[in-house]
């Protein structure tokens, strides 16, 4: 199903070149004030258009369609929103109506429907994100009235350590010599959500941890997930995973490392909770590669259409917006539904 | 909430020094024949006691509730379960009752619940994963009826590349100088589904890739979860990275390397799903660490009571049964509840 | 939440003086094709402005936004579809602001939230009911590819009898009667399902009754549900309620009459389902009735904005739409979601 | 699926003649100290083997498994239970093995699944029933806690008002003449959950009006369900229906009369909710019905077993249980997961 969340949850719709994408988030908390112009500044920092990314050039204008009352604050009702595609060149992909794209979902989405949108890779689309960042925008307002915050960066580009880059350019210059060499590079996007309390998750299935590695690898293009100390825990030995507890200035429990990423058997502790994801490189490449037609005759395809040389730089607000629309799901879970909850924010009580 | 699955679901129940652990599974396809010696013989493999394992030692005998004809079908009603606890402890727990074992999930739950079971970990024990490996018996033998099989392995124990081990008795001998130690450590579980036709999962939120991804982080202890070429994809280009398609003999599509781990855009493609999951070392260890009490006052603790000096060992079977359990759930969605798609195994009609 | 169905999920979002109203309908099969226009005629069924409604007149024409191939077949992905308000008188409502109306949600929603959009009612608003209805098309046209048809009609009318009424003028000019004087009646609305399977639902829960059940008392203003012989069971001895099974002329098995409404157990029989829904009448009428203010003042007020005098009226299309969705969701999960399912109806392949 | 509920989840498995009937309730509050004798009287109420039920006698000690400290109190964590199955007649049934009851769910299960336990109606009997007045009894002794009690009485028996029967006796004696004519009679079952706070649902698809019903539809023998004027306020003008608003001598909100059943748009207004549920007589009578055989050969078939006569006498504590259910569910989404919400009653912290 095209839904995230269990008390906020996102539903999404759209195709690449259909008429629109657009989607309800419901569950959001009554009562709260949103940043409209901030919320559009999130959604643009994951459009196309800018150094280093897909060259297609779309608006992007999000249109709220419900969940407000006129004075501008949320009503605890399901938030629908739209936002129009203009910029649909879809001759590019008449290549594709019978030919399948390696390591794209035409061949899989075929199978699994018996039918496909075949321009621009239809609902498989890496333009669906543009949902998950819109929702995830306003998740993060209201986790800001809770003194939660998210950030993400990318950390890692084609194998080399980016993480404390101080020229921004350089690594855009790496990404668009891949772009030249009609090639592509995949990339590790690090995600870290400060202010969490503990004791939010739930033991077992439910574990913070697991909602939010399903929450990442089902963004477009992600193939890892880890948490903490994540693939290096499985060389440590456990004297030195050790996260020993000791009590802090306040007489609040703190621990010495954060080894375990801010999640003990599924439940927050009350640390940063840090996440890393692993991106494969855009599959789109302007080289000839080999592949089959829907008839399964083989031959031979370049493909076409606009597309990002390193996905890994477009996924860092859709790391953020996933994190986002997890922690406050987990959070709203936790406080309730009653309308008590969102008081604070609440002027007109 | 302690269930995971959708059509094919399980919910446990059970503390670690309760009466027992137990559980559901619902959704089970009807008319199904099991093999109860080898249900018992799989649940035998994650058993206590044996080299290399804590040396609790628990019969686990599976007791079955419901769910079968007199002739020993499944009715498709829900299969209720339980194992009774046997040889408990508790008394090596007392320590813990004022005291958050590092690393443990004792802070957390108490933060989560505000009460919790202090003997044997309580709902956070993995002996919980005994019913998660009852249930993937039963969902290993429906697949099979399929064509579908499920293996997993340890490859690497402690930094070190244990996958291509001839002598299982030289990986034990390392885990063991790691319990002489007082120490413990990490370890990688792979896991490969072979089988699966293409077009089962989902695009967007509900990937094969997201629920398994779950599923898998879900396990004790578990840190990391990668499908494919996973972490090393964001280190590749998408020349190296592309699965090229080709035809083959029976003119069916396949291609030419597996770096996507058989799933693209979330739905498997045919070839076999392939995933490494990251174990931390067993946070139980015979060293004096920092910690505190409930009441917030700084102490030390050394933990006792029994338990594995490598955690990802016992954890082979249960990241089978996660993968089987997930496999089964997409696979029972796809082919939906009516009583014929199990007519194949149903003599009776 | 703002969501109904398992298998086919109808999420829908807008308050009644918003924006737009509109959903998303997730889980619809692949290959299907649609006639807009007989979409379009059914929702104009439920339309504002005719006979023995209320005078607000809307357009109400729905755009679809998402799930069709371009040449008109549904992807499988999901359906968005929205439709605009455009004739909201909200000075209508100034009064409402301040002031509960008395059986109206004004003050539940209040109690609930602590916010409303007091503007025609708002989310709780019977307009609602449009999306239902326009995803009941699409869900009655999927099941008429599975040879399953659902009607409905107004069995009573304020304690009248009118199942048999040959003048439907009569009918409105009753209702019409009961809006001269300021007053409105309620009424029982009758629905019937033919064309289902044998086998479709589930005991215990899950069962196609209780689903059924909520579904219509989801609607505004069903005070009531029964199905079969309803209420009147109650009063019969089971002797007379059992019906006998006997062999039908294609040695198929059938039943001397359908007391049971077609569902035993949880599961349809094969015979019609048939349920009676009934209808309060309309809260909103000319009468000055007692009530307090926000403050908790007494007062009193003559409800003003434009309404039915009789719900149920227009409730006889919104009563089809709940039951399509809820067939079609059990037919949906009983079938899987396997692209061969809709083979028959998917010309492209 | 076999289970119910959101936030308080009850999972059930077992068939009549089976092992053992249980569940796990999940999502119970954490710190609730459960009076297991008060649980136990409670579900003796429904017990077999009284006067007017059926004199099958199960002795039905519940085993509780696991979710509580060795104090005593709820750990918040999924609580098992259990019920073996001791007086199972197997032998009365061995007629049924080819032969379809009727009004029972044998035809049905056979058509759903392909295959049925025939022995006692296997899952579909009303010794399911046993494992809802379990949960309901755990779900009433945590409502307690916030004030709100459940009760349920017969307010119909076979068409005759009993609910103002002064005399208990009376209405057994005409149960148990309806027995010795070897036939049943059908009843109505009131309940009225008193206490609930106002604000406490949803609107539009999971109002509370809905869920309540879906969860007495779901109980053995319903045919229909209505809440406050229920069927009659379709025969009702609106201006009697209107429940007008005064302010009270606290200074909150009340209403001249309860028309809406304490439910406004799906949202509790704070008076006593109250609905009432249609059971048709207990199909198994000892009359010879027409039926089919499973190779749909027609025959006659005198039912055999042991069997209540007023299936509805039995469902007074069940209705209790899924209404107590479906309250502690709505209330513990409004009060939220966190562990504050149980302070009041957890001594411990």
């Amino acid at each position: 199903m095209n839904s995230t969340g269990i008390y906020l949850r996102l539903t999404t719709f759209g195709e690449s070149h259909g008429v629109a994408m657009g989607g309800v988030l419901d569950g959001f908390p009554p009562g709260v004030r949103i940043d409209f112009d901030a919320l559009q500044a999130f959604v643009d920092t994951r459009r196309p258009g800018r150094p280093g990314t897909t060259t297609r050039s779309e608006k992007d204008r999000v249109e709220i369609l419900s969940g407000f009352s006129p004075e501008g604050l949320t009503l605890g009702s399901p938030i629908g929103f739209m936002v129009r595609n203009t910029d649909c060149r879809s001759g590019d992909y008449d290549r594709m109506r019978d030919t399948y794209r390696p390591n794209h979902a035409d061949y899989t989405t075929e199978c699994r429907y018996g039918i496909r949108d075949h321009r621009g890779g239809g609902r498989a689309s890496a333009r669906e994100t543009l949902c998950r960042v819109v929702a995830g925008a306003l998740a993060l307002q209201w986790l800001a009235t809770r003194g939660v915050s998210v950030e993400s960066r990318l950390v890692a580009v084609g194998g080399k350590d980016v993480s404390h880059y101080a020229d921004p350019e350089a690594l855009l210059a790496d990404i668009e010599a891949a772009r030249s060499a009609g090639d592509s590079v995949g990339g590790v996007v690090e995600c870290r959500i400060q202010g969490m309390a503990a004791g939010i998750g739930n033991p077992v299935y439910d574990k913070f941890s697991a909602r939010l590695a399903a929450a990442m690898i089902s963004i477009n293009a992600a193939m890892g997930f880890e948490y903490g100390a994540g693939f290096a825990a499985a060389s440590m030995c456990g004297s030195d995973m050790a996260d020993e507890f000791v009590s802090d200035a306040q007489g609040g429990v703190s621990t010495l490392s954060n080894n375990c990423g801010g999640i003990q058997g599924g439940i927050t502790n009350g640390n940063d909770i840090v996440c890393r994801v692993a991106f494969k490189p855009t599959p789109t490449i302007a080289r000839r590669l080999r592949t089959v037609t829907r008839q399964c005759r083989e031959t031979t395809l370049v493909s076409t259409g606009r597309h990002d040389p390193c996905v890994a730089l477009r996924a860092v607000p859709v790391v953020t917006a996933m994190a986002a629309l997890t922690a406050a799901d987990f959070l709203i879970g936790h406080e309730g539904t009653g309308a008590g909850h969102s008081a604070p924010s609440n002027p007109m009580l």
